[in-house]
């Protein structure tokens, strides 16, 4: 048996979780994710290496995609009310997270449900779940008292949130679950709720915000210091050798459990990235992505660091070709004529291979990932593209 | 064409009403009740009193019963969150509503709509429906500041209300809402919600609270201070002789929109008492229940005003016989022997007339609305009894 709460920030109630663990029966430990965003990241990947923990131990996972609740929206660590996504988006995005799951755990051992399974439910049943707590308890949480503070607009629907999100923990009669420090007032009135329904409430998990590759701020999609878990190889290794040096050790320790090998920081960080990008893609494909690298980065003299280009906003309205000329005024504060006659010069390469003279409107999917190159000295790796 | 001001608390937007009047279209005026309790009062008619006046001028009235906001609780003017009525008694009082309330208002004038026909929306809609507001603005009215300041709970309930009760004034396309000086800020909530969902706001208009018999507090049913405009005639009549020489002034001004007439106040208040049982009743009423009254208080030495005792908690099981010489016990606080004896002497009287020596269980709805007597000088006005 591992120790479950390693790396975790708070096990509460104090003492709780390991009395569970030493019953006999199967847990059931709950994660709930929001289909906010098209993918998940390294971020979301520390919570969910450790439900692989409990099923190596034999529990079961109960992965719950939020497909409702991210239409109310989880007011946790936001100072303002975001913009909801469309329930297209959220379909989509539905759609592909489980799939992005099971890349860290194991299909076997895992129950997938829908929200909305239960929480599309009769007004009469929902009103019942509203009398269950007060305004006060509601606005408890921190990031209310925040924004109350500051006089910033807190919408009515958010306070619905701990309370939707809650009641799944009674709709699947969670043992436990498990969330980011940010969810812990969520996972404590997930508790409240499972009492009020007249169930033993779970015991709560919380796991460390792994920082986003700038080494700041929490690794976010809307920040775009992300790494996302069905980013391309060389895109995933290019974006982790972009960490810094600092943030290394948080990384091993979050995603591998390990301390940080005492090899150099550049040395260290290619391992990271090569274990890493071999997690998503299969044995073999961090040492390909590496290869790559090298080409680029270490032969055709680019440097490890450069800024990045998302290519989102170049895609025409079929969505797959970029037209080149105007990607290198944006990204390099050129003229189009300037642009197109580097091209015309075979000055302009991608991983160090000049680009046709023909060649002005690419394919986004070709682009993503690869290092743009004008002249002797400008470099950027260009991010992004088709979902 | 009536002045539809008269006697109102505040007409708002200032100048709305007006302009509206001044249009060709009849408007279409709200007016929601929730079904809480049994009957409608004295108290409610005030509102339906100015609610025909509109519709002598050729307007529309829609008459909401509240049957699903009663389900989530008005919290105006209370200072804690009320126990809810059941579904049963909700249903059972939505049916009497509007046979009450046309006691008042012309039938053919009158649209009822239950809001429950639109209340009972899909999840999807309702949480669209809360995400037109923000919780600070809920959160102003003076009731829940008044119970933040006291660290009273609010419950998240309750909240919900004035969104519920904005969204029947879309449902009905509502051009103006009627309520009590305590409803204003739910009707101008109403208005936010409208602008909402793309109508064109109503104007409000609020009409003052009517003071219960007892002439202090609001009239309300579980004040116990109120005249039900079902009540008997005698029951009636008997309950308005009660109110205050100094609240009849009001009683006039709105039930009647007339001054209290200049004969001396014993005068006055039988003719307010004679022409409320003749709305209520029906002419001819008034003067029947007064030639009871008189009976009773005026030929028999009984005082105008006395206790009431409730015969609810009196009736048994089956619900309408009640047991003598236990109402004697309690009311007279004398033992149960000696309301046998009496009874036995022909020392019991109901309306004056002596109670035969073996009627120790009699039917409550023949004792509601009449007075007991123990002896010479104790008196009980005996009220309430089988809905």
């Amino acid at each position: 048996m591992s120790d479950l709460t390693r790396n975790a920030v708070e096990a509460l109630p104090e003492g709780m979780l390991a009395k569970q663990l030493q019953g006999d029966r199967p847990l059931r430990v709950k994660l709930g994710i929001d289909p906010t965003t098209a993918d998940i990241h390294l971020g979301h990947t520390v919570v969910l290496e450790k439900l692989a923990e409990f099923q190596r131990d034999g529990h079961t996972v109960v992965l719950i995609i939020g497909d409702f609740t991210a239409r109310v929206g989880d007011p946790s660590g936001r100072s303002s009310a975001r913009p909801l996504p469309s329930a297209e988006e959220i379909e989509a995005n539905a759609a592909t997270y489980q799939e992005q799951a099971f890349k860290v755990l194991d299909r076997e051992r895992t129950e997938v449900r829908f929200n909305s399974e239960w929480l599309r439910m009769e007004p009469e049943a929902l009103l019942g779940l509203l009398a269950q707590t007060t305004v006060a308890r509601l606005l408890e949480r921190d990031d209310f008292q925040k924004r109350m503070g500051a006089n910033q607009p807190i919408a009515a629907l958010e306070l619905l949130y701990p309370l939707l999100q809650g009641y799944d923990s009674v709709a699947v009669e969670a043992d436990v679950e498990l969330g980011g420090t940010d969810q812990k007032f969520n996972l404590l009135f997930g508790r409240d709720i499972q009492g009020a329904y007249g169930q033993k409430p779970q015991s709560i998990l919380t796991m460390p915000i792994l920082v986003g590759t700038d080494g700041v701020q929490k690794m976010s999609k809307s920040l775009g210091n992300y790494v996302g878990v069905t980013d391309a190889p060389e895109e995933m290794f290019g974006r982790l050798m972009s960490i810094p040096d600092e943030a290394m050790a948080e990384y091993y320790r979050l995603l591998f459990g390990s301390e940080q090998p005492g090899s150099p920081p550049n040395e260290a960080k290619r391992e990271l990235a090569r274990r890493l990008v071999d997690r998503f893609h299969g044995e073999g494909a961090g040492a390909a992505a590496e290869e790559s690298f090298n080409r680029v980065f270490v032969d055709r003299g680019a440097p490890e660091e450069m800024p990045e280009l998302d290519l989102g906003p170049y895609m025409d309205d079929g969505g797959s070709q970029v037209h080149l000329p105007r990607l290198l005024a944006d990204g390099f504060e050129i003229s189009a004529s300037e642009g197109r006659r580097l091209i015309g010069q075979g000055g302009v390469k991608l991983d160090g291979e000049p680009v046709a003279a023909t060649a002005l409107d690419l394919d986004a999917g070709e682009l993503s990932g690869r290092v743009l190159q004008a002249g002797k000295r400008r470099f950027l790796r260009l991010v992004g593209g088709p979902a």
